[in-house]
């Protein structure tokens, strides 16, 4: 068992935990809590680490722990003093099981040749971490394939990101790209409809033919997208808004956007 | 100016943002920031505090804060230093200034009788203060008549969840209830369909006529609803996942059947 504050492992974490760069340069980032560990892609996992506490005190006796047996057996664990493993989470109240997990990497070509209408999300210099988790999470349940990020938006390995996914990071193909005007016409250049959610959008987002390939462009939660990127969309799209509000919040909006899509391509199956 | 720390203003402030029985007892709630001082209602500012570093260093000079000025000459309101301004303040950067506000009563009745086709959300045991605050800035979006709350639900004045709500707090009507259950029942006496958002609904969210009056059931972030208040609901819908998620975000959910009803509602009108 690790009980050492000094242990190596246990300032690795710590590190990884508090430097994108060092998670950049390793490949690897931390997710958190028994869940996260269930739903990890066994090829992902490096290191499995379970607080000493947690194990004693009959963590392993709810039923999520009773699925995580047999996994923690397969894949090989250590344990952690209580202690050490605070220094080691993120979180005020540790769920007792930590994971240092592989990145995956995956190619724009790969995604968009995947399926017949492949269907993005594109984001630009999205800044807030959970609001990222999120679109990640709703982006699987709609079925998107995949979300473009240009490198001024948030760390996807944020550890409030990688929470607020609630596991479909490990699922959902992504990528940070520096060169997202390239990617966008690369888009283009295969038959997919870029559409600009915008403030100045002429038509509503639900009066748009989503069973063709599409791609929704996303600025940042406060200045919305760049005119220079807004001015590379086919065309601009705006979801209604009764009282006095200015805009939605980013997630909720590419929520709507998302499933705009399921529903449409949904319909058509009917 | 206000400069002590000790000053029972500077007390009473940061005791109304720890104390949420406070805030209740005194029928009051904090607000930061100049776009949230912009929004309030005049008739619900009770104190204006703004901070002497801001003022100084030419906070006035944004536009926004250009916009402040005619509001504050008319309204008043205090200078503090900065070290007393940061003692009230919820936020690591504060915005220079937080206001003192006067919270509204609404009444069900009411909400139900304003409108032809009212349409709610009803919120049960929903717990993250950030969800809420940007269900209350969607519903305001969508048109929502109100949102009725369990009292276990998240408090609303919570400054977290003020600081979500964009404005939205001051505009849309909501109300908190020891009786649910009975609430649920009135609505339905008066023609209100209730739906509950359910993983086992049959029909699909965007399957049902919400041109009639609407009110939807939404549950803790967790555990979804009791089993009791599912029990009330006239129908279960759900919302189709792919992937391998267990669920969607609280206030993605609520996002998206909010939205449901505002585009059938729309399309209606063309």
């Amino acid at each position: 068992m690790i009980t050492s504050l000094a242990n190596q492992k246990v300032k690795y974490v710590a590190q990884l935990r508090k430097k994108p760069a060092l998670r950049r340069q390793e490949g690897v980032f931390l997710t958190e809590g028994v869940k996260m560990f269930l739903e990890a892609p066994e090829k992902m996992l490096e290191e499995v680490y379970v607080s000493e506490d947690v194990w004693k005190n009959g963590g392993m006796h709810s039923a999520l722990w009773e699925k995580a047996y047999g996994k923690l057996e397969r894949c090989g664990f250590e344990t952690v003093s209580g202690e050490a493993f605070a220094k080691m989470s993120d979180t005020q109240s540790p769920q007792g099981i930590l994971c240092i997990v592989r990145q995956q990497t995956y190619r724009l070509e790969d995604m968009i040749g995947k399926r017949e209408r492949p269907f993005f999300l594109i984001l630009e210099n999205l800044q807030d971490p959970g609001n990222l988790g999120t679109i990640l999470r709703t982006g699987e349940g709609a079925g998107v394939s995949g979300i473009i990020m240009d490198s001024d938006t948030v760390d996807i390995y944020n550890p409030k990101t990688v929470r607020a996914t609630m596991g479909s990071i490990y699922r959902v193909p992504f990528l940070y790209t520096g060169h997202l005007h390239g990617a966008i016409r690369q888009m283009q250049g295969q038959g997919i409809k870029v559409y600009a959610a915008h403030l100045e959008g002429e038509q509503c987002y639900d009066e748009c033919d989503y069973c063709r390939p599409t791609a929704f462009l996303i600025g940042n939660e406060g200045n919305g997208l760049t005119r220079e990127t807004a001015g590379l969309a086919d065309a601009y799209i705006r979801i209604p808004m009764a009282g006095q509000l200015e805009s939605l919040n980013a997630a909720v909006a590419a929520a709507l956007l998302l499933y705009a899509v399921e529903g449409q391509r949904r319909a058509a199956l009917r």
